[in-house]
């Protein structure tokens, strides 16, 4: 289905950005969860315009309500209903869209496949969706902290088109690090570039793409599958999933196409009674399944299609016509980006988490 | 499930490599498409060992059996049962295997999950898998090429290590060319340089890697689903789930990042009675749909984990050792692995285009 | 999916009776359909407590909210999300069963299988659950009345306990015929009957069951599948998912096992340019697939489970104790089952007529 | 998808009766789980033509081949393809079939759904297609019985036509008994009854049909999905599945209807530390959750479509005809239906059991 996702832990969002409300339904998750809204909420605040400077100054509360599949805080082990209302819906902002495709966003082809389109506020294609994403990572995530011990995401910004940050040593990688700045990086030093970059290129109308790497700690060997639903497989799916995704690499990557094999293999030891690898090129997973090693991998987002100058494109009646976006929008959608990836991360594990279990107990 | 892949075009592989045989079943395949055992056995020819003298010399003749849903050269409408008898088992020549993990292969994952391993000859792990993918891979090009008018399916080998092809203009992209040299590649300046590359670290017992660039032609505007299921996601799970892939780019993909909004959007016009873009930027897909254009994407595939010469690793009772591989196997994948791209992009079309004609008839 | 149902037409449920609310959410309805809150309402409204003095007399409005999916009247091809508050929450009406087991009801399977459970208002288990069905079926219902032009459904009473319907001729057999009476059998005569032996159970403090009959038109030959997913499969599923019913029969049903092969035999015949037959042991289905007859099945529904009199139980603490039910509870679950009959037909042919567009064409 | 089966533990089948053969591929199997080829020609064997003197004497010796997943005795976790080769193929007995629609088979349902078939031998819809269920199932029983202690389950014929079983109590219902009669039945004196009329009733022709019943044992309380795959559910759509069921019900079923609600109610009680029901009106089932009582349904067959005496019936290019079968058939399905309903007990079970593993651990 276009809008499900999972096989055990199975989500399915819903919703269009001007319409009463988004939302998602989560089947499958184990009972005795402990979950809060607040749970929920702190990860959709992380998401919500508004956050920063740097982001879209569109007011979006996004206040989560539970409707169903939680009591006194813990999970019923039926399906979880959340609902987020639309408060911002300002129609009257978008009126030429209407007629004119905006360059490189999804009105052509809603139309093309649908014939029929929810036009206001780019509809079921807004950004809005990752709503539901968003707060069912945040359950995943608790089934996953439940479960595995010590399992950690940690998502940042790699780079801001030309500006790379520096990524520290694993034990000073933090969540309080990349928190600690608005972009969302592990950088400060290349996080205060980042922020002018993204405001200048904000004050002419234009945006900027980049690049988030994303590290998994705490995933036992033996989650994923060996064939078609391989973990990388499965990430990679989740990745680019997400809106203005181009790109998903793991370990080496494209990168490591210029190795040779004895270059790029990763030795094997035993650490303690552990069963380690020296290097990590694997990023984490061999042969579709996990192998104890950090996950390590990276996509790459383009610049937002939306940017406040002139571009030529076409209506929906098919002439030729101009059509300068107004409204406000993201100059770059990384900072945002970052608990989106995350929740897909968490989203796929506790998926295949569930499937190793049933599977082999 | 692991091992099946699609929502309505759908096949289930099965198999290991020193087993009896191989092979696939595909179900939800349209009644009436006209099919022949020779359509499946050219593209197993184009992928099996031993074509050429840079792939494995292993003798595998990788002869098709069609068990059920076809009679008289069309298809019936139920499942189609194929069989691939192993030949070539030489348990022999692993038997050290059984005893120490290859660096960078799934043996020690395997025995992760599972907690055993049919050990010879990589068992489920092997890419004597994609056999079941290319057999139904040719089936779905049929229903693609039935259905829809021009479609076609190029994939080439772009870069070896760091030799890269040139591309030529569209109108000479054909599938004469890429077959015209044993590399698989475009351009046969290059194709001279990648044997001779291969070759020489086939005699180093040494590997390499590179990139698969893939260009579809002929897919109308309107197939993809625009959620979870976006087509490029779809895509790049498909490319990843292919054994020794680490990435996947479409479009612009990680290159585009560095560009701003302006520079990177794709300009709508007319082109007569059709809407076109004149950059392809978005690679062919818009928010998860097609957008009509030609889909254009990358595949990053690791140097082959096998290599002749002696490394680190531990055994399966977790003792420190080394390993050097014998046998018969790749120096480089990429050869063997354009038509397994092409198969998953067949599949992955045929299951969208079945979902698009369910729901909007 | 415990929750989940349908292939392409796909629906998922979620809400427990005394939380937040109750609601369902479609993926894969076509787009274009039109659909208005007061095609869902009205079919609540079959199925709401209060509407007649058979049922229970709680007061339950169930006002049905769209919150997606939906614009100016039409379906827009992505998911409709539905969401029903719950108003009438009486906790304290339900205080014993917190510790003793109802008989016959699914508290201590909860229990067992969860490890936890919404014990108020039966929670997950509780018929509210079905409101997310019936919202549902009224929007398939919609799909096959805009793509199958004569489609018709009609489920009603056919027995309550002792008391049997008399079926009219088909061109007497009506909705309005059916809404006719409270009960909503075919035969206003038994209807009177129906009625009094409810309301003398009820002042019992006693429940009856019974059977209903349904009766589907307008199903073009073709819609199904041959093997697991036969349409009478799909449909004994979907009735034997019902809360209450305990058994399911298609045509001739178990009474059919007493008759010959000649006897039971449906002959075809031409009637005109189409293939008929003279009569309709098999209930409009053979081999899985509709053959354009009416489709003609029964559904057999225990007595109530909430009865107002002592019982013996256990606690969930596993004392042996007694129980008398308290509340407003149905005497027949009957009435109110016939639009959840008919919503759970709409969504199963609703489905197979989309899997049949895919692979058909 | 038509031909497959099972969310976790998924079996597809493929396969026409006069085709190369038919078979199986289960994904999702636990891995380490002891079986053989024995384990699954003995359930075959029960399942095969030619056993007795009152099922068809067609010779089909059914002998099955594991293609993968199984490796010295122990399965692999990775998915298990079984093939059982045709070999009695005499596509001449059936010339007239090719124009003539038998009555009451899936000839003219399949021509108006896919417009081809497999007319031979009955293609598809041909009991053949059981073979893979009956493979599938016997490791199905495998997985259980190692996970499950006490697990058993034993189908039986309970009616031929108007003759019907006397069913002794628990301790007396072995398999023995059931197996030590040609008809398997676990009535001696019934069954001599059946065998009589079951041969008569050949010499004239003609067939009858009659019901199954089925008791599970061993199903600890929990197993089981809350809504729309409750295990009845799921079990009535197994059965229905079948070929020439007409009618499912479980515990009281039909006849349950006829009960009050205080009649009806399975009372709970404490048996040492245990909660047991006094009565099972359930069928060992509450709120679509084993209970941890003895499953009990039942299943209803229609008398065998394929009688060898003139009807009445058209030809595929829809001219009125009529049609005497030849060949040789089964008088009556039942004693062969045994192992069916066994197979997809286990199956349905099996897939059950790992969800179960899967949410709650």
């Amino acid at each position: 289905m276009s809008s499900s996702l999972g096989t055990l832990f199975r989500i399915s969002t819903w919703g269009e950005s001007h319409g009463p409300g988004v939302g998602v339904v989560i089947d499958g998750c184990p009972p005795r969860i402990p979950l809060t809204v607040e749970d929920i909420q702190a990860e959709l605040d992380r998401r919500r315009p508004g956050q920063s400077k740097i982001v879209t100054p569109r007011k979006e509360d996004d206040k989560a309500e539970i409707l169903s599949g939680v009591l006194d805080g813990l999970t019923l082990g039926t399906p979880i209903g959340i609902l987020v209302r639309n408060t911002d819906q300002r129609p009257s902002a978008y009126t030429e869209m209407q007629q004119a495709y905006r360059p490189s966003h999804a009105d052509y082809t809603y139309d093309a496949k649908y014939g029929i389109r929810a036009v206001s506020g780019g509809g079921r294609s807004s950004a809005r969706e990752t709503i539901g994403r968003v707060a069912a990572g945040a359950i995943a995530r608790k089934v996953l902290q439940q479960t595995l011990g010590g399992y950690e995401c940690l998502a940042y910004v790699k780079t801001v088109q030309n500006i790379e940050a520096t990524v520290p040593a694993a034990a000073e990688l933090t969540s309080a690090l990349i928190e600690s700045n608005i972009v969302r990086t592990c950088d400060p030093v290349a996080a205060e570039k980042m922020i002018e970059l993204i405001e200048k290129i904000r004050t002419e109308g234009n945006s900027v793409g980049g690049i988030i790497e994303c590290v998994v700690r705490g995933v036992p060997p033996g989650l994923g599958e060996p064939v078609f639903d391989k973990l990388e497989a499965d990430l990679a799916k989740a990745m680019m999933s997400l809106p203005a995704s181009k790109g998903f690499e793991i370990g080496s990557g494209f990168g490591g196409t210029t190795l040779t094999g004895l270059q790029h293999n990763d030795e094997f030891y035993m650490d303690g009674d552990k069963v380690r690898t020296r290097t990590n090129r694997s990023g984490g997973i061999q042969g579709g399944i996990s192998n104890g090693e950090e996950i390590v991998f990276r996509v790459a987002f383009k610049p937002t299609a939306t940017v406040l100058r002139e571009q030529k494109t076409v209506t929906n009646t098919h002439e030729d016509t101009t059509l300068a976006a107004r409204g406000r929008h993201d100059p770059c959608v990384l900072p945002r980006a970052v608990p989106m990836v995350e929740a897909m991360v968490h989203l796929v594990l506790a998926d295949h988490f569930l499937r190793q279990r049933s599977q082999m107990g």
